[in-house]
Parts: C-alpha cells; structure tokens; sequence
C-alpha cells in the first residue's frame, strides 16, 4: 500500500524547515505557471481558464502519487499540440464540444497511464530512442512556434503541418496588425532580454539571491502585466488587439467526463500517443534531476502518478498534462524538497483562478504567443543533431524522419512514424544479437571466440556461443548461424551449442532449437548444448527437445569437445581434467 | 538485377524432365485450387469468380518473383477473413464497390510489401513470436468454420466476432433449410473420409502413386462434382438450396484499381496487417519446405515476391493472396520443382475461368462450406496450446490473450493485440541483457561471472560485463546496473565497465554512458572502459566521451583491473603479465 502512496513515506518526516524550502520553490514556480498555463491553453486551443484548471488538482493528484521531488506537472507545450491535432480533427475549435473532448482525452490518457502502472511496464520508457525524441520534441518546438506567429502578426491562420501553417500565414500577411505585432515583438525582446540579463544585473545591483532568483523567473508574468495594462490604459483592444477578454473566475467543477463510446473510440490512439510521451519525456526529466541529488524515482509507481494527475485534469476540466521542462528545473534549482511543493503551486493558481482572472481581461495573445515562442526556442536542439549526426548515421537517419515526418505531415504522423522507426530498430538490433564461434585457448580449458583469440579448432567438432537470451526476435538467427557452422565446415560431425550466457529460452526459440536438431540430423550432425544453466535446463526438460535431442548435454565446453575430439582438444598438460565452474544450480 | 528476378536463375536450367515434374504437381494443385479459391472467396464476402481471378496473375507474378520452388501462392482462410472484417466496415458485403475495396486491398498490401522489400526489411518475419502466430491461426480457424456454419445451415447470419456468429445463428436455428445442411454433412463426411482413407484405399486397390495422389487430393473436386450433379438433377435449388448461380466466364481484365484518398487511408492499416500475417505465414511455410531440400530462400526477395503477387491481385480483380499451408505441401510432395509450377497452376485456373465456370451454376454453397471447415480445422492446433502451457507460462498467456482477442473483438483485434503483445515482449526482453559482475579466477588473466566461478574481487575497484551490444532498449538498464554497482558497495572508487561482447553503441546508449560518467563523478567514483573493440572505439572517438571520461580504456580487462588494484589482482603466479587476446583490430 505504501508503494501506490509514496505521500505516506515522506509526509511523515515533513518538517517545517521543508515546508519553507518547499513554499519558496512553489512560490517561484507559480510565478512561471500563471503565464504558461494560459499559454498552453493557447496552443490546444482552448480558454485559457482550461490552463488554470489543468494547474490545481492534476498537481496535487501528482502530490500524493508521484516519486519525484521536484518533478513539476502541469500542461506542457508538446502535450498541448498533441491536444490541439487530436481534437481538432473531430470538432470545431473553441466549441463546447472540443472543451469536453480535451477533459475525456486527459482521462483517457489517465487511464491508460494508471493500466499501465498497475501492470508494472515502466521498462515502457526504454522504448523511444532518445534521438528520435529529441527531433521529436525539436520538431515540435519549431511546429509550435510556427503556430504561434498567427497571434504575433494579430490574423487568423490554421494548419496542423508547418506547411499548412507557413501558407496560412503568407496568405493573411496582408492583413497584419501592426499594433499587436509592435507587442508581440516587444515582448520577445523582454522575454530573451529577462532570461539572459535579468539575473545578473539583479546579483550585480546586490539583491540577494533569495529576491532575484524569483524575480529573474518571473520574466513572463512582468510581459503580461506590463502589456495587459498597456493595452487597458492605451485602449489598444479598439486598434485590433486581440485579447484574451473575460476569463469565469472560480474553481471548476469537479465532474466525469461523459461517457461517448464513439468519441472514446476516436481518442483512444491520441491518448495512447500522449500519454507515452508525456510520461516518456516526465521520466526523462526526473531522472536527471533526482540523480543530481542521489534520489530514486520508481519507473512504475511514476506512470501511477502522472495517470493519477491526468484523471484529475479530465474530472476537473482540464486537458492532458505532464511533467514539464523547464519548470522542473526551476522548481529543483529553488530548493523544492518533497513533493508537497507541487501542491503549494496548486494553491497558487487556485488563489489565481478565484481572485486574479479580472485582471487579465486586457491581456494581448500576443504576449501569450511570445513567452511560447520563447519558451519553446529552447527545446529546439541544434547540437544533439550535430552530435548524432557525428556519431551514428542511423541513429542520425530515424532523427530525420521524425523530423521530417512532424513538419510535413504534422505531429501525430510525427509521432507515429517515431514509435514505428523506434520499433524498426529495436527489431533490427534484436535480431542480431552478439555470437562467437568458439576455439579452445591451447593449454587450458577455456574456450574463446576465433576471430578474437589464437585457439585451436577442430574440423570435426564445431562450437557457437551466443551472447544473449534466446527468444522470438534472434530465433530465426540462431538457425541461420547454427546451420550456417554446418553448411560452412563439410566435415563437420558434431556441432555444440555453448549456453553459458544464455537464461532464458522462450517457446519460440525452443522451436528454432528444435528445428535445428531436425535439420542437422538429416545433414548427419550430431547437436549437443553445453554449459545449461540450472533454471534453463529444468525448464528443457519440460519440453520434448531433450528427448530428440541427436547429441548430449555437457556440462562444461570443455569437457564436451574433448569427449567430441579428444585428439584436437587434449585435457591441458595432460593434468586431469578440472574446471573452474561452480556446479549449475537447479531451481526449486 | 538477377537477385529480383529469380526467374533468370532457375530458367537458365530448366529441363523437359523439370518440366514434367513441374506439370504433375501444377495438375495436383489446380484440382485443390479450384475448390479453395471459390471458397475462400467465399469467406471474404466476395463472388466466386474473384477467388479464381486471385488464382491466375498472381502465381505468374510470384513464378518470376519468387525465391521459393514450392510455395503455392493464392487465396488462403486467414488472409480472406482478414480482407472480409477490413472491407465489411466499409461498405456492404457483395456490392460493387466491396469488390473494388478487395482489389484495392490487395494493390495496397503487395505496395506495403513491396516496400518493404526493397528497404530490405524481410527481418520483420522475425516479429511475431511463434506462439502469438500459432494463437491467432488457430482462434482465426475456429471463427472461420463458425462463419461458415449459415451455409451449412442454409439461413443467413452475420457478425466478425465468435459471439456475435454464434448469436446469429441461434436466432435463425428455426429457419434452417434440412435439405442444405444433409448436402453439407454428407460432403464434411465425405471430405473427412477422403482425406484419411483415399489414398490408402486406392493403393490398396493396386493403383499406382502417380494416379492415387492426384486422386487422393480430388476429395474436394470431388465433393464439389457430386453435390453439382446431384442439385442439378434433383432440382433442389427450387428447395432453397443456396447455390453459387452465374459465374461469368473469362479472363479478369486487367486495370489499376482507383485512387480514392479517403478508402485508401480506410485500408491502409488492415493492408498492413494483412501484409504482415500473410508474409509470416507464408515464410513460415516456404522456410520449413525449403529446408527438407537444403534449399535457401531469400527473406527479402520473399517481400518482393508477395508484394508482386498481390499488385498483380489487385490489377486483376482479386483481392489479397499469399503462400498458402496445405497447397503449398501438397505442391512439395507431388514433387514442383521450380516456381514455375504455381505458373502451370495459374494456366489451369485460367482455362477453368474460360470454360468450365457454367459447369459450376448448380453447385451449392454449403458444399463449398464444408470444404472450408474441413481445410481450416487442421489449422486448429491443440498440440502446440498444450506444449506451450507446459513450457513457458508467460508465452501461454501471450497466445490466450491472442485467442481470446480474436474470439471476442474479431480478426482484427486479434491479430492487433497480439501485434501489440508481440512488441511489448520483445521490448521487456530486449531491456534485460545478460550481465555479470565479474572477479579474477585466481592464479589466471581471466575474469569471470562471481555468481558461477569462484573468483577474486576486490572492495575498491569493481567491474561489470554486459553481453549484448548496447541500445536505446537496454540503454536503461545500464544506467541502473552500473550506478547500482556503485551503490552497493559503498567503498568502491573504480568502476571497470567491460565491454567485450559489445559490437555497438548506439546514440541512445553513448548517451547513458555520458550520464553513468558524470553520475560517477559526483560521487567520486572513477569510470573506466576495458577490451573495447576497434570498431565500437573508432566510433567512440568521433563522440566527446572519450574526454569526459573520468578513467581509462585498457587493453585487457586484467590490466585494468592489475592497474587498479594490484594487491588484489597480482600478475599470475607472478610471471610477466601476457593475455591470449589478439589486438584489437581498428576499422580502416
């Protein structure tokens, strides 16, 4: 029980000396999540009070369930896209509909994350090859931003594909509004200045570090204050502003969403989709941060908690979340000690919800746009293309397409085609897994790879050692290389299969072991194994291989090609044989 | 060139006495042909004459495209209910556009393939585990005999699921035409018995093999004769016998199916599906065939060969094809020589499409049921059920959930469950590589696993041995287990990372290498890389690793360890440190 609530391991030494680390680090956090989540909003294309409501119980929900300390949660750009081309497809922006929709696809990723934590597949994260995330999330960036410049240049534009997008764009470019350009752009400038500059003539003024670290985050809430009162003073809503008008103050109505089996059906893959990545790059995050400070996070009971606080964004209004970025960084770099720091945020943006949304109504998009073209400019990775391009053309390649696949045919197809070249490789690499033939080191009894060791070999008696389980991937490999050995030596009489690194055989190899028995004994070769581990042995014995088996099963290698061949294979300096081995040991 | 097209091969050497080989066994497959294509256009919702047009261009295109001399390539069970569940969501069984959605399917799916050809992606056959193939085709062969049981049962019935079939056709039982079900007891009775008796009865009766095995294959042609003439005679049709009626005579005439984006996009993703089983199926039989004879087929070309096929289906008015079981043997043992006997076969099916089509206008649909019950119960495969059971447990659950997939969602499901199985199998498996932490054997140079040697370690230099090559799928696991070295012994200052059986890092990988790195250093642990091999270090030195890194590459996994600890790991017996290993061999 303690596992599915890790709350109950640190909530009992919670102190409140970490409280105030906790407060402090949720205070900061707040200040970068205020912005962010009316901002995502944006990008999924719904109200930007759904961003506020995406903050409050999705954080605590991750509170109570996750494993990180400083893991933030929250809506998150790349989610937010995936969003917008998921429901986009099926109802009208903006619509009540499409409101609905994002709340049963935050649910429905819930759901999925919460099946898979339960069933314990957290090795799920090893699945996408970090250079096919990293285009993706590279690609993303680009796309999003692209998507962004329609509320920069104050048009209306649309496209799901950064061709689309670029071609919306140029066909409105007569209509721009130069007002909300002039903001937009002002707004960059602050924004990069802020990041680049604000905390360091802060320190140089002499504020402590304490004040200027918050003050530094808090780069863009500044732009959308200083814009919101702009507009509001200078009445720039009347000149085409486009701004983000009333926002319903108040807390949202927790609630299920309803229950459409045709819409369920439509969402199920996109909710597959988001919720992979979403925990695939939560987990990436946290990892990192939690081994800076020597702490652990539990792969599954994590899947646990973002799918306790995705069910917590689809019962409260909200739309898919993760584990962000960059506020993670920021909520680590404050000192966030537990958890609970999380919750603190949610605080926050509740007070928010309830108290400030009046204040917002002069905020210009544009501002919103520019803190995403900001933000998102740094998930774009130059160098992690140059370095794999360096290191691994193939790894280069998968990269490439994903990339190529998000900008051309937009993020879903992005994604999809990401998951199957990830599955491709893992396929190919799978299926080849390392190999030796064997020859033994003269004058001892071990014996080692040919290509690798000056051994002695015998033209009767051949050896294969396979470094790796045998299972349905590298099955069709084994019979290759096994009978390969035969069609290679014709004098060949007995051929041994050396199992030393060998734990598991699953029924499909069994069958390709079985086939293999069959084929070299209408070639005249006798098959032995040698070197069977204990568990993987009693396990034979449960099937018919043994009893069709043409040869013997050895313990040691050696003592196999010296019963084989004793000329070629003599025990060394004609000592009697001894070995190293300790005896298998047998399960039960 | 010559490696796509086999038929420049074979053809150089083709002979009168290969010919007649050929001729003998292409006769024997025609008379099981002509049955089976009628039947299984049958269970693909289609008119009769579509299974035989699916009989005639495509066992031409895979005669020259083909790599197998036995396989009988047409329309089999599995592949034909997967076509009737894809197109019966489409559009309504039997119209017009259903059969140009079959053509279109079969275009799609030889493109699928063939693509994957000429990307050399024939290691795909690799993917499904076996029994996750041998649950599907055996849950696929009990849905198509209860597909087939409203014929059998005159009344009409529908449904793509095991439950929603057997619902049906109870809520028609008081409707059931005795006449149709005495014809299709009698021809399963018959079919069953020809199939377990003819032959012996007429080489009991003296009649030379030649002429009994063609006789003893006719069981179906025979039961098909019959059950025409007697329908015909008795006028029963007028007793509401369902019979095939009006086939038109000819030749399909030949056309690219049309290029409609939104049923393109429809049939994508069961193109896919189909184009996957069929392959697997079909490599399956042509690998186990080609073996009795010590003969090769190419995976590759194999792609390309089914891909030319079912281009050929789908220009030609079929629908989707592959390598069938139960021809493709009978074709083995009459004794086909080349793949010029499926071209032979094709011949055969042409002139029955010219000129015996009217002959057919009697013959009763339950009798061609019935052929279809017989032919897929053998698909039923209770052994392989009970063997694995006793196996490998995890194995049994993967087939059942395949099973209980088709039977409960239908074919499709099925077969996308047990896809979906497949992946996250080989992805578990592919996350555990083997690994040993290892110690010196005493009195030598070589290091071996601690858990099965008796060997020396030491409390401040440690070193850890993975035996597989290093990727995104296992990237992880490293992490863990390296920095888990570290962890559990809490004096150690050196970890010794041995990488002999390593013939690649991928990005993924070089990337958690950096991390464990930078980890260990925070730490105040010492990484070191031993017996690296040339390629994998060539490949290193184009990364910045090698300079991040906080220790050494040695030579040998002795010297490492000798250079780290040399108290606990002196030189054997005190003699000069020497190692059997050849140099490591640098690329170019």
């Amino acid at each position: 029980m303690k596992n599915y609530l890790p709350i109950t391991r640190w909530g009992q030494r919670y102190t409140p000396a970490v409280f105030a680390d906790d407060a402090l680090a949720a205070m900061i956090v707040t200040i970068m999540l205020i912005p962010q989540s009316l901002a995502y909003a944006l990008i999924a294309g719904l109200p930007p009070e759904v961003g506020l409501y995406a903050s409050i119980l999705p954080l605590i929900a991750y509170a109570i369930f996750g494993t990180s300390n400083t893991l933030a949660v929250g809506p998150v750009a790349v989610v937010s896209l995936m969003t917008a081309a998921a429901i986009g497809r099926i109802t009208e922006t903006g619509s009540a509909d499409y409101i609905a929709a994002a709340a049963t696809l935050a649910f429905l990723s819930g759901l999925i994350l919460l099946a898979l934590g339960v069933l314990r597949m957290g090795f799920l994260a090893n699945f996408l090859s970090h250079p096919i995330i990293a285009g993706f999330i590279t690609a993303s960036g680009i796309l999003i931003a692209a998507s962004q410049l329609k509320h920069m240049f104050g048009v209306t534009a649309s496209g799901h594909t950064l061709i689309e997008i670029l071609q919306s764009l140029i066909s409105e470019i007569s209509s721009v509004n130069l007002t909300t350009l002039m903001i937009g752009a002002l707004s960059i400038v602050f924004l990069l200045g802020a990041r680049s500059y604000l905390a360091k003539l802060l320190t140089g003024l002499g504020v402590p570090e304490k004040i200027s670290t918050p003050i530094s985050k808090a780069g863009p809430l500044l732009a959308v204050i200083g814009t919101t009162v702009a507009v509001a003073w200078l009445g720039l809503d009347a000149r085409g502003v486009s701004i983000v008008g009333e926002i319903p103050s108040g807390l949202p109505s927790p609630g299920l969403p309803e229950f459409d089996v045709a819409l369920w059906r439509q969402l199920a893959g996109p909710a597959l989709l988001i919720a992979i990545i979403g925990y695939v790059e939560s987990v990436s995050v946290a990892q990192t941060l939690a081994a800076k400070r020597r702490e652990r996070i539990d792969l599954n009971q994590e899947l646990i908690g973002l799918g306790a606080a995705n069910l917590a964004a689809g019962t409260s209004g909200g739309f898919p979340i993760t584990g962000g970025f960059s506020r993670s960084v920021v909520n680590f770099d404050a000192g966030a000690r537990t958890p609970a720091a999380g919750g603190f945020a949610a605080l926050g943006i509740a007070l928010t919800a309830l108290y400030l949304t009046p204040l917002l109504y002069y905020l210009p998009k544009a501002t919103l746009a520019a803190t995403i073209i900001v933000a998102v400019l740094s998930l774009v990775n130059v160098g992690v293309i140059k370095r794999t391009w360096r290191y691994s053309k193939s790894d280069f390649a998968a990269m490439m397409i994903t990339i190529a696949g998000v900008f051309v045919f937009g993020v879903e197809i992005g994604v999809i085609s990401g998951v199957a070249l990830s599955i491709i490789l893992l396929l190919y690499r799978s299926s080849k897994p390392h190999y030796a033939i064997v020859g033994q080191v003269p004058g001892t009894e071990h014996f080692r790879n040919i290509l690798r060791h000056d051994v002695t070999t015998s033209p009767t008696a051949a050896s294969i050692r396979i470094d790796g389980n045998l299972f349905f991937a590298n099955a069709r490999f084994l019979e290759d290389h096994v009978l390969g050995l035969a069609a290679d030596q014709p004098d060949v009489k007995h051929i041994v299969f050396m199992c030393s690194a060998i734990n598991e055989i699953d029924a499909s190899a069994l069958e390709s072991l079985e086939a293999i028995n069959e084929r070299l004994k209408h070639a005249g070769v006798t098959f032995h194994l040698s070197e069977v581990k204990g568990p993987v042995m009693d396990r034979l014995q449960r099937s018919h291989f043994l009893g069709a088996l043409t040869g013997r099963v050895f313990l040691s290698e050696f003592e196999a090609m010296h019963t084989l061949d004793p000329e070629t294979f003599p025990a060394p300096n004609g000592a009697p044989s001894h070995s190293t081995a300790k005896p298998p040991k047998t399960a039960g």
